[in-house]
């Protein structure tokens, strides 16, 4: 305890002081606190480089006045005491305190309601704070996520935000330019840069304050909860006015990780096996060892197949084993199809004969509350070294080895997407809307429980194996956030990663004392976080699934140039609009280039963007305008929009489309275009003719190509390719 | 000029004082002058009861100290003059100004930086402002939108506010009652509430200022642009401590209108007519004229039809007439499908022959920059007393008729769906939409350029319709907006009405003077105020599409308790975010119903709600639980699940859902049921067959279904049915 007035801390460049800050957490933990008091949290800060404002502990009232002196200007008074968290609630704060009179005032007023708030707290004093104004108040806040562990949060301070929870999440650490990032992706973010003539706030101090928040909590993991609200962001520097540090004496479990090599393996033993073994095989129609056993033998694997049940010499034309210990030579699947009881035993078999990989299909585990047969399933695997697909899931398909490991019905449509889902029912709708759109796939995994192998794993496997151009992921929750948003990090560089994160609902259920934590719902430090990692985030099952048809089907834009060609005007509005909605920039259109477009347009009709070529326009109009369109090497991306008149019937609009972008390609040009259709029912032909074509086209919607061209951008931004 | 400070006025009683107002805007706007003086808009305030701070006007320093202390507390200090409308920017204005010495220093800066500013400004004297403090800082406003007319505005006021532009509009005049929904209808709305301990506001003196203000525009149109800003909102009341008002020379065109009757005989003989002529028609193929003769004979249409063509004696088996004049009998609507050139004369012809109507396909008008002979075809079929509809049409459906007036493909199945499309694209897309999901039709209408008939009086018409039960518009600009959220209002208490609002995009394009007029971006204002008709906005072309294919079949609901049964946990979580955005109460399930749905579905199944019956579940399971949904008469909608399994297949499902609510609706139980089916493709089929019976189905999407019982809901709770 110290009654002398620091001087206000703005050297940002200090280096940090790790031993200050264990010896502060040590102490209070060790006395049984769950949180620190202001001046101790002032000195965490400060050791940290976090400015903070001159201050000093007032144990009496002439202490004050002294304090106050040597701060100079006005001050704010404050209760210090372990059990007073809520000070403003409890009277325990006076602001812009003046002259000696006042401070004595009010230091004997704090300490009064103090009292009348709670007679027995243990009070340490009164802190008397150099008053800051002017700047903006924000809020820098750390909490620690059931998901993603040490999780730092910027955001506008007062009460206005708090209602509008105008706040952003990364996972923490971030360096400064993350830091820098994070305070423009806020609705409010104008307001940083100065507006109605303010000055704008000093937006590297502020950054450097948040950066090194997330610092001290990743490298103090019993920080559970951290406040600094406010911070006074002024053009000048950073300072936070108000420190709130909440601890937290718990264990976290370490989730069990393997290296990138590790999981690799056994992956791509999983999706290329060369023999798949299939634990409960049957020949008895109905039964889900006798559909797998089928849709194996059906879909085409060309690998070895060897049934296993202890009651069949031969099951559908392939010999059967009593055990898998009796298959001849190397196996690396194990499909099971056999009820949850048996499950344990069969995988320490697995493990036995060396199989990396077991598919479990049998449900009966965590799902239907047997928690303690799925923990023991897990460690019989672990022990055994068995990786675990499921429980309870419709199984896999690895479409380029013509694998349908599965109960499901087959599908042999070859491509470049990879969909995994948690849900079976999800799966099953993955499994009719490729079929019916003939979706070009790579695979698609049921992960159900997700006992062991979850997205990292099958992300890990996706980004190196060569036909899988984008992956697309249905996700309830993740078991390990940090690990994916690493392993997504990494990938997305290289593919589109899609995700359907389900479950928006369950927000605001944790029990949070900070500001911070009260404004970390669920959903937000999800969505946050996913787009920390580079994923592309699906807004409903349909989307997800038209992304995944769609982001393989369109090259990546080169350019953010976006320009409508429509044959109707009142298609050309609603492209626009959802070119807005979906974040993209119509292109504006240079005089030379307006020119070249009005040359094969009607004199009414409009160039500009969208370029409205008019109804009643031949083939050759759309022809000569999109041919230019792709030609330009300024434009980067073209939605179409087509009118079906007779002059210009959907299929001929389709073929003439297909052409010219086939001629471009071959010239090297290739550009993302997406087409919307308007017109009688034969306009889905022509769109599914230009889908067939590269041609990302839909009947009667203006959205849907617009949103499947977004997530192409939003990707390539994060990927860094614009 | 008075140099007395006036008492502060609270009194929201007062009645108002027209010829004040009257005699203040008729001395300013006889000056020349653009704008009122700040001591002129209060007294334009006081006059409608509008509650300002006391204040005075002072010429000189010792005037301002003397206002200043018969005001008491600290004041506000703020230059007068015509010439200076941004008083800040000027240096003009001085808050927390406190004693004698203050005061004069402050008034003396203030005339040193008005001079500064501006050299040859006209001042008035300085404004002695007795300064509010406390409470929230709102902004009311109101502005003359172009299509709206006088427009009231509310949000919070500050900085913050105007950057995340949280502000509503409605038309005005509101009354009190409205004015106060209004303070609701922001996002911020809880600050109002009072948040973290602090008092509510005055609501009903809040609304009160709102209300006076939309009074006081609505009464003077030369009122431009309105600012009340701040307005200080208390828990004792609400004053407005700064006005800023604009005035407007130019007088306004006001647009024809008719009345109801004339509409709707008109209207029904458009709609439903005994005799049409062709005037164009022609045997030749490919020509418009030769389309619309066969779309009316292969239609069926049951009236007469009367080809004109000077050149012909028949076409298509029908006589045919050199002119209009020559057809015998009455005739209700002349098609025209001659080229623009001609049409003038032959509106004035149909009009001699008495024909109210005339059907414009011809294009060739003020969409191609032909305004002028745009201009002269309006003025001549007011002339001759003949409503027009286009031009630059497609033409239209009415199907109840038979009658397909229109170069397109004839559509023939009927039902309660309304839809009109601005653009002839757009009306393509509804066709082809209705016919590959056989979408029940009564009208299908072309607007087109809509240089005379609107949507106002197609609501008219439609309104009185038996046939059409819902009204789908897609629109770019409404003609006369305050005409067409009248008819809406009263429309939609019986029918909804979907508006897809083309253009969002175009906002900010007017030249705004005040903060309200900033903030009235185009869409905003069309949002809001469409909300206020109580029209259902439908966010896309598609969603407008399934809105009108959707709501005729959906019963209304009787409240908002609104249950999700799902056989894919998966699904569930998906729908129970469907809900939350598309603002649906999932029932809170009481633990008597609770027990009821838990006897039929597996123990590990959950309850609650979503109802988790569990994938493997028989046909009974899921029977027996849609039944007690439907029964229970506490449950008002039922959301379903559907999980594609060799135990329930889709079919299965469909069939026993469709007897189930048919059965439940024999008894009279009729509540909205949607389903999203997961699975293969059989589910495609499985959902047409539960859309024909009645349950809005689909698969592969949990998005649709809700959105679609989310627009049901928002209808019905605009009408004022829950």
């Amino acid at each position: 305890m110290t009654a002398t007035a620091d001087a206000t801390t703005t050297d940002t460049s200090t280096a940090v002081d790790r031993d200050t800050v264990r010896d502060i957490l040590d102490k209070a933990l060790a006395e049984g606190r769950e949180s620190l008091t202001a001046p101790e949290g002032r000195r965490v800060c400060t050791a940290y480089g976090i400015p903070t404002p001159g201050e000093g502990l007032a144990t009496g009232a002439d202490d004050a006045v002294r304090i106050a002196e040597e701060l100079g200007g006005p001050v704010v008074l404050k209760i210090v005491s372990p059990d007073i968290l809520h000070k403003t609630e409890a009277g325990g704060v006076k602001v812009g305190v003046r002259g000696a009179e006042e401070v004595r005032a009010a230091f004997g007023e704090i300490l009064a309601n103090a009292r009348a708030y709670d007679a027995d707290a243990a009070i340490d004093g009164v802190q008397v704070q150099q008053m800051l104004t002017g700047g903006q108040e924000v809020i820098v806040g750390a909490v620690t996520d059931p998901t993603f562990g040490k999780v730092v949060a910027f955001g506008l301070g007062g009460v206005l935000v708090e209602v509008l929870k105008d706040v952003t999440f990364r996972m923490a650490p971030v360096d400064p330019a993350q830091a820098r990032a994070m305070l423009d992706d806020i609705a409010a973010a104008e307001i940083l840069h100065g507006v109605r003539g303010g000055d704008a706030v000093d937006a590297e101090a502020l950054a450097d304050v948040v950066s090194r928040l997330s610092l001290l909590v990743t490298d103090f993991p019993q920080i559970r909860e951290f406040d600094l609200n406010p911070v006074f962001a002024r053009p000048d520097g950073a300072w936070a006015a108000d420190v709130r540090i909440l601890l937290d004496n718990g264990e976290r479990h370490e989730p069990v990780r393997y290296t990138q090599e590790e999981i690799l393996a056994t992956m791509t033993r999983l999706m290329r096996p060369r023999a798949v073994a299939v634990i409960g095989a049957s020949a008895e129609d109905g039964k889900i060892g006798n559909s797998v056993m089928r849709n194996l033998i059906n879909g085409g694997y060309a690998g070895e197949i060897f049934p296993v049940n202890p009651k069949a010499d031969e099951i559908l034309g392939k010999k059967a084993y009593r055990s898998v210990g009796d298959i001849p030579g190397e196996v690396d699947v194990a499909v099971f199809a056999v009820p949850a009881r048996f499950v344990v035993d069969a995988v320490a078999e697995v493990g036995r004969k060396g199989i990396p990989a077991a598919v479990l299909i049998p449900s009966g585990f965590a799902e239907t509350g047997e928690v303690e047969l799925q923990e023991k399933l897990v460690a019989t695997a672990q022990e055994h070294g068995v990786r675990l697909l499921g429980p309870n899931i419709y199984g896999y398909y690895s479409t380029h080895e013509d694998l349908c490991a599965t109960f499901c019905t087959p599908y042999d449509v070859r491509g470049g997407v990879a969909l995994t889902s948690q849900s079976g029912g999800i799966g099953m709708a993955i499994l009719g809307f490729a079929r019916t759109t003939g979706m070009g796939v790579s695979a698609i995994v049921g992960l159900g429980n997700k006992a062991d192998i979850d997205e990292d794993d099958l992300l890990t496997f996706f980004e190196s194996d060569p036909n899988t151009t984008c992956v697309a992921m249905h996700l309830e929750d993740l078991k390990d956030g940090r690990s994916f948003v690493d392993t997504a990090q990494r990938v997305t560089r290289k593919k589109p990663v899609v995700v359907l994160k389900a479950g928006r609902t369950a927000m605001g259920a944790r029990a949070a004392s900070s500001h911070t934590g009260a404004l970390a719902g669920d959903d937000k430090v999800y969505d946050d976080i996913l787009r920390q990692a580079g994923v592309v985030r699906a807004p409903g099952l349909n989307d997800m699934l038209e992304y995944a048809r769609g982001l393989p089907v369109l090259p990546t834009p080169k350019g953010e140039n976006v320009v409508i060609i429509t044959g109707a005007g009142g298609s050309g509005v609603l492209l626009s609009d959802a070119c807005v909605l979906n974040g993209l920039d119509l292109m504006d259109i240079p005089a030379d280039l307006d020119e070249a477009f009005r040359a094969f347009i009607p004199p009414f009709g409009a160039a500009g963007n969208p370029i409205d070529i008019t109804g009643g326009e031949p083939p050759s109009t759309y022809e000569a305008t999109i041919r230019l369109g792709l030609e330009d090497p300024r434009i980067h991306a073209l939605i179409l929009g087509y009118w079906h008149t007779i002059v210009t019937p959907p299929m001929v609009f389709a073929e003439l489309t297909s052409r010219v972008v086939a001629e471009a390609r071959a010239k090297g040009i290739d550009k993302p275009v997406v087409a919307s259709l308007a017109g009688d029912t034969e306009v889905e032909r022509a769109s599914e003719h230009l889908y067939r074509n590269g041609i990302v086209a839909y009947p009667y919607t203006t959205e849907m190509p617009v949103a499947v061209l977004g997530a192409k951008y939003r990707w390539a931004r994060a990927a860094g390719l614009l």
